[in-house]
């Protein structure tokens, strides 16, 4: 367990007081101060962490946003800004002596453009509902995170959030053109637009990815894009792990990019075919969902390029879809894995890391070997394109013990994951859950560098603090 | 002119101590001290500005960068990278009190990786030299700076550089995946790599476009794609510029993403005709060349598509090139295009501004209305697909009141690309040139920011100063 910081009595102290100088700045609904009403806000989606916040408000403004940073500024105050609470690494984990704002009720389209390709949102419109904005004309935005029906795209700018789809289309820092956030100071900053580059030091990129700790992000401008003519998948089963790896290596290496190729190991397989009933492969030790996209020709010539690839890796089976209820169908069981996961273990940690895609065969073959020293067992689902593992590694939540060992296990992975070149997060952030991990990324001077510029925007270290960067004890 | 700031007495007098001690670290060829042979390192690619470096040195490797720039923090000693010195915007230009590290012995390529589809080059290694390295197996490295012949990686990793084939592609933020650089203090650091994401920060983001600010780059991670089956351009004429503005505004609107969409007004035309009879039509006020790519068929397609947009724009011709052989015809006149204003005018200056697309037609009536104002011709040739404008401004370098008018008249255009949304750099980065307009973009508490983040790398400022932000009394 990481430790989370002890609250400091003297804010604590001044909670009334506190509750009632924001109630003044976002009065009404968006004033949170009671117990019970704070407690939906204790934990995000690493719900391993909880601490009931000092307050909770629910600006409808940047200018809101603005007003209490500067009052948090002033006093003293530490601030955790929210999404919809989805982050899988304590992004958004409160603190007890600390404010969070939420950006929920941030959630207006204000603008979209569609000669300049671009919609301009306030940070808690929902990843989905950037697509559903423009669906009608043809046009959607990208990532496509698993959370993308309930993830706020503000969120997603915070911990540059990827997807199934991101093999294609990049990450959200790829589909960003500007945005607009408030300094932990409390003065707003309008950064990019709708227009190439920008002057000066990229810092809009620098905010893409920083985890809610140089500023609050209010509003997003993102690229959208025309959406391809149609999209068909295509399902391979193989004889073991290592052979499924080798097979995406050769399709990237190949040169065709896939719109998204997924990886299931046996594992997941059985658990996604025993919930969803996709008619998925239970013979097999490994199994890639193969998607692409253009006109139907396009399809059917990548398709056949893909399959004559697969062929020389001995497959147990290839389904390719032929029309798009198939192509559904074998989505289906993929899309479902966490939920069919949590139907076998009811407690899993979803660890999150990187490696070049071609050291694939060698790190899966390492991790089945963990699993059988820790006596764990582990279910591999992830974007095998772009080397994004997902290993899912099952507890007993009820057994305190058993929960410091998938800790262990999931921190051997990560650490996997960095020696062989890769890296220890590949679109869940650092947050809490990996912090103190990163020293095992980054050498010391390279950390208090980053920290320099954590103290450049943020010199009381007041916003979002306690995460990223292991305490300077540790590093 | 921009004032460049006044050598400091006590370095200039420590000149042949200072030589002595880099030469130890760079011996031989790679320490440059004589004044004749400093000579070609007084200026860039923004020749209107010059200053003779106190000394050159060519290291061959990081260690070497590393010892350098220990030895010169030690000292207080300011340093400017060089890469290839085409900068437009003086990002190269020395400092008559500081050491030059040029990065042209750094030219080889270290690993290339077709499966994780990346290469490994030193930071001296030209934007082409990477293509050239990859074609035999049917990859490319996308951004394409018309200098790419000559500008070198580190330089374009810098300045963020783009090109005309960036409108597909992105520009070299959106095809980089790690590097190798020194900080101001001498210490090495190595950022992202084969792998999606990296942990923690941005900075390999904030690196990129930093300028030579921030750190020495020694070392680049590139993305290489796989080639298309096949390109292939056409051209169309119009009768006017706002005519041609709204017809790029019809392609993008309608969710074409050619691979390169160029425009030139009358000037440009006539200028290029003359130099590469290329077969423009002499009778347009705008042309545009659009390229699309992809396997014959898809090409077709698409050519027919936008041929059936410009139709609606009543064109005064429309050529489609049949073979790839027309399709290099087409594109003669446009890659010699800033030769061939150099040939009815010796001295232009080369404007750099972006806007969103949407603005082309009201953007172009402007800066055609301050051509009269100002009694200075101007041609207009640039990447309009995403509204990165290149007007070419014509002076007569042996007038000084010539020179004053032409970058009042570029200020004006660049402060208008604001005005309307736009940014006041593209791809060439501020530098020297840009560096007072940056608060025509910014608030002050916005730059203040930035400078920050400045200070949080180099405290004492000794890396490329003097460039990016305006001076302090001018903020």
């Amino acid at each position: 367990m990481i430790a989370l910081p002890e609250p400091r009595p003297e804010i604590l102290a001044r909670r009334a007081e506190i509750i009632a100088a924001l109630g003044k700045i976002v009065p009404g609904e968006g004033m949170i101060g009671e117990e019970l009403r704070l407690k939906p806000y204790e934990t995000d989606g690493l719900t391993a962490y909880r601490q009931v916040p000092l307050a909770v408000v629910l600006p409808t403004s940047t200018e809101q946003v603005a007003a209490v940073m500067r009052y948090c500024h002033e006093n003293g105050i530490r601030v955790v800004p929210r999404g919809a609470g989805t982050s899988l690494s304590g992004g958004a984990l409160p603190l007890a002596d600390a404010v969070v704002i939420g950006l929920m009720r941030m959630n207006r389209i204000l603008e979209i453009d569609f000669e300049d390709r671009l919609a301009v949102v306030e940070a808690g419109v929902t990843n989905l509902g950037i697509t559903k904005a423009v669906e009608g004309e043809g046009f959607f935005y990208a990532p496509d995170p698993s959370s993308q029906l309930a993830c706020m795209i503000g969120g997603n700018v915070n911990m540059n959030s990827g997807g199934a789809h991101c093999l294609k289309y990049g990450v959200t820092a790829n589909n960003m053109l500007g945005l607009k956030f408030v300094t932990p100071q409390g003065e707003i900053v309008e950064l990019g637009g709708g227009h190439l580059d920008a002057a000066g030091y990229d810092w809009l990129g620098l905010l893409t990815g920083s985890e809610g700790q140089l500023g609050i992000v209010t509003e997003v401008t993102v690229r959208i894009l025309r959406a391809a003519e149609g999209a068909r998948a295509m399902l391979a089963a193989f004889k073991g792990t290592e052979i499924a790896g080798a097979a995406v290596d050769a399709i990237i290496g190949s040169g065709i990019i896939p719109v998204a190729l997924e990886f299931m190991d046996r594992p997941c397989i059985h658990a996604c075919e025993a919930f969803a009933h996709a008619g998925y492969p239970l013979d097999a030790e490994a199994m890639l969902i193969i998607e692409v996209e253009g006109s139907v020709a396009e399809q059917d010539a990548l398709l056949e390029r893909i399959k004559q690839i697969c062929q020389r890796f001995d497959p147990i089976s290839l389904k390719v879809a032929q029309t798009a209820e198939e192509s559904i169908a074998i989505w289906k069981g993929r899309k479902g894995a966490f939920g069919a996961v949590g139907r076998i273990s009811p407690d899993y940690l979803c660890m999150d890391g990187t490696i070049p895609t071609g050291e694939l065969p060698f790190v899966l073959k390492r991790i089945g070997e963990m699993s059988t020293q820790y006596g764990l067992q582990v279910a591999n689902v992830f974007h095998a394109g772009d080397g994004n593992l997902h290993p899912l590694i099952m507890f007993d939540a009820n057994d305190p013990e058993s929960f410091r060992k998938a800790e262990n296990f999931g921190a051997d992975i990560l650490k996997l994951c960095v020696e062989v070149g890769g890296c220890l997060t590949g679109e869940h952030g650092v947050g809490v859950e990996k912090r103190d991990l990163m020293t095992a990324q980054f050498a010391p001077h390279e950390l208090d560098q980053q920290r320099a510029i954590k103290s450049a925007f943020d010199p009381a270290w007041l916003l979002n603090p306690h995460k990223v960067f292991p305490l300077r004890d540790a590093a």
